[in-house]
């Protein structure tokens, strides 16, 4: 590999997320950016290329190239503007792209914005979009949407590793607490493990504290090769099939311990040397195998591992909390990361934040995308 | 910049483009990668990572995250695999991030395909998806589709320049004869200057001859800093604003114009030193637009040029007579550019194909793309 330069996050911006009944995507997503340019200092005129993450914009509101459509709003037209998507990864996947770019030279500096307006359309219709994420004519159709796909993985780890209801309402009642602080979540609810364990049911074993929101936002980061507060360690993206049917064992996300071990390596760095982390609870589930499969605990321990609470994960609330707008989602984790390594995550700031971890997935484990965070210079 | 590694085309694959009721988004996509596989004479592990370009699969064929869903059908699952979306430019969007990568050293093989699978929707549904490549509040709710655009553009080119009803029907008349060669042509069917001149109105000045094809098909190229028979001299991508009243001279496209003088600078020629070259003729105005912001003539001059075809442009029908299958058609052209610059354009060869452009364009000119390749080693 050639000689790769040092990538800083310069420029951190996000919108609150919610359900923003008054906000079209494009003003979502121009606020985020222009927070993003004005936290680096700099104008539209110091950006060299723009990369748009986005899932469903098209299916949301009716409106595709979304990139150049965000872009000319924000006053960035010219540069090259590209939408990415990779599901519920999307904006993770468009910042590995624009992190390689800056990282091997092809730009000093990028602006990398991730969005979804998702409370326009109806639950129904919602689940259907979200259902594209998955294998649609395997999965969507007979009936799979994601919170039944997730349901079969937690049973299933339920099974296998004696995984229990309480260590996935655990989770809920961490995050919700954890969310109930941070002045940009969705939902600001302190919920108890009583309440948690007898939410309305959804998909068994998941009740509706187990699942993320449905939730309008945007963020954006502006990344540079020149020196800046944080810096991007490492990022790396695996793939693996669509189909859970198609996964040897679906208790395991090798695409997630794929990305982690190359983004370890790549930081030179092990599980250990991370300090806090935001994992893409999409479900409670997905938090237990995050933390297992990022190399926190050993794989089946992630529900006693996530009980006991021993690292802070999804400080700033989570999906579950936080709120999970989908293409907003990868770029949200690396902004709040870079905000607790700054010291400026203030309500929710951590003691110890000198290394984060993000890591985004798309689909059931088809994308993932982790991105690991320092203290720069 | 840093030094760039010389990037060669080192595998072409295509699928026939047409109406393939039988046939589904994903098989189109894998048949293409396979056959560029196949040409490369590599196999999956010699691909580092798969850059899928495609304007609305979700909405044509209801699937979405198709990067994983084509890569894994295609046996390349594990590596990076994102989809770029950029409208009729996504998948020149797609090769511009993939030629960005292997030229600085990020990765040394990887697959670049464009797929779209259109014909499965009614033609009043397709009308609507592809108006979602415009601005869709501004002019597809009010009723300006792509067709009403590129109508407007060219009754102001006629007016502002004297290009006749004829120019247009001349660039309709040399696809229709260029496509009649092409065995990978959607549509082989030899057309007159009166027929051209008589067709159906669809938005005036254009006739049904004027408007290029809805198409199934898929494309697909290996490109490496490994040596090649075919090089990619140069690639540029660009952006400008989605809505045509946000243009100062909607027969203008500076966007094309701005890639274009970027992809010569790069390469170090001029428009003179191109021998041929494939544009994006979505209507027969835009390939007058086209060579006009190419530097081929002069600005105004595109409609008397055309009719005179002082050089080849779209040998292989374009996307009149080729056809458009919108998010496979940046990949398509630089396909027939390297496979003319081979000499294996059996039955459309031109005599000389030394070097060769490709322009492709998102909406009506918000995503630019330009790539020039030329004769390796």
């Amino acid at each position: 590999m050639n000689y790769m330069k040092e990538v800083a996050v310069v420029g951190v911006g996000k919108t609150p997320f919610g359900a923003f009944a008054a906000r079209d995507l494009r003003s979502l997503a121009v606020e985020a950016v222009q927070n993003a340019l004005s936290d680096a200092g700099i104008g539209p005129d110091g950006v060299q290329a723009f990369y748009l993450g986005n899932f469903a914009g098209p299916s949301f509101t009716g409106q595709s190239h979304l990139a150049p459509y965000v872009a000319g709003a924000a006053g960035l037209t010219g540069i090259p503007a590209t939408r990415y998507e990779a599901a519920c990864a999307s904006s993770g996947a468009a910042f590995h792209s624009a992190w390689q770019a800056v990282a091997h030279g092809v730009y000093e500096t990028v602006v990398v914005c991730g969005v979804e307006k998702m409370t326009c359309q109806p639950t129904a219709r919602v689940a259907q979009i979200l259902a594209m994420a998955g294998d649609v004519a395997a999965e969507g159709i007979p009936g799979a949407t994601f919170p039944a796909i997730f349901a079969m993985i937690a049973r299933r780890h339920m099974h296998q590793y004696g995984t229990t209801r309480e260590h996935l309402a655990h989770v809920a009642v961490k995050n919700h607490a954890n969310g109930a602080t941070n002045p940009y979540a969705h939902l600001k609810k302190i919920i108890t493990l009583e309440q948690a364990l007898a939410g309305k049911p959804i998909a068994e074993p998941l009740t509706l504290y187990d699942c993320s929101l449905v939730s309008d936002g945007a963020a954006a980061v502006v990344i540079s090769s020149r020196a800046g507060a944080v810096k991007v360690l490492a990022c790396a993206q695996t793939s693996d099939h669509v189909a859970l049917a198609d996964k040897a064992d679906i208790t395991h996300l090798p695409s997630v311990q794929s990305a982690a071990r190359q983004a370890y390596a790549m930081a030179r760095l092990t599980p250990k040397d991370i300090d806090f982390a935001e994992v893409h609870d999409c479900f409670t589930i997905a938090e237990i195998l995050a933390v297992e499969e990022l190399g926190f605990c050993k794989k089946g321990e992630g529900g006693p591992w996530s009980q006991a609470q021993p690292m802070p994960i999804n400080r700033s609330g989570g999906l579950k909390s936080k709120g999970h707008p989908v293409g907003a989602t990868g770029v949200a984790q690396i902004a709040d990361v870079t905000l607790q390594i700054r010291g400026q995550a203030t309500g929710w700031q951590l003691t110890k934040a000198d290394i984060g971890l993000a890591q985004n997935l798309g689909g059931s484990g088809a994308t993932s995308v982790v991105t690991i965070l320092g203290k720069g210079n």
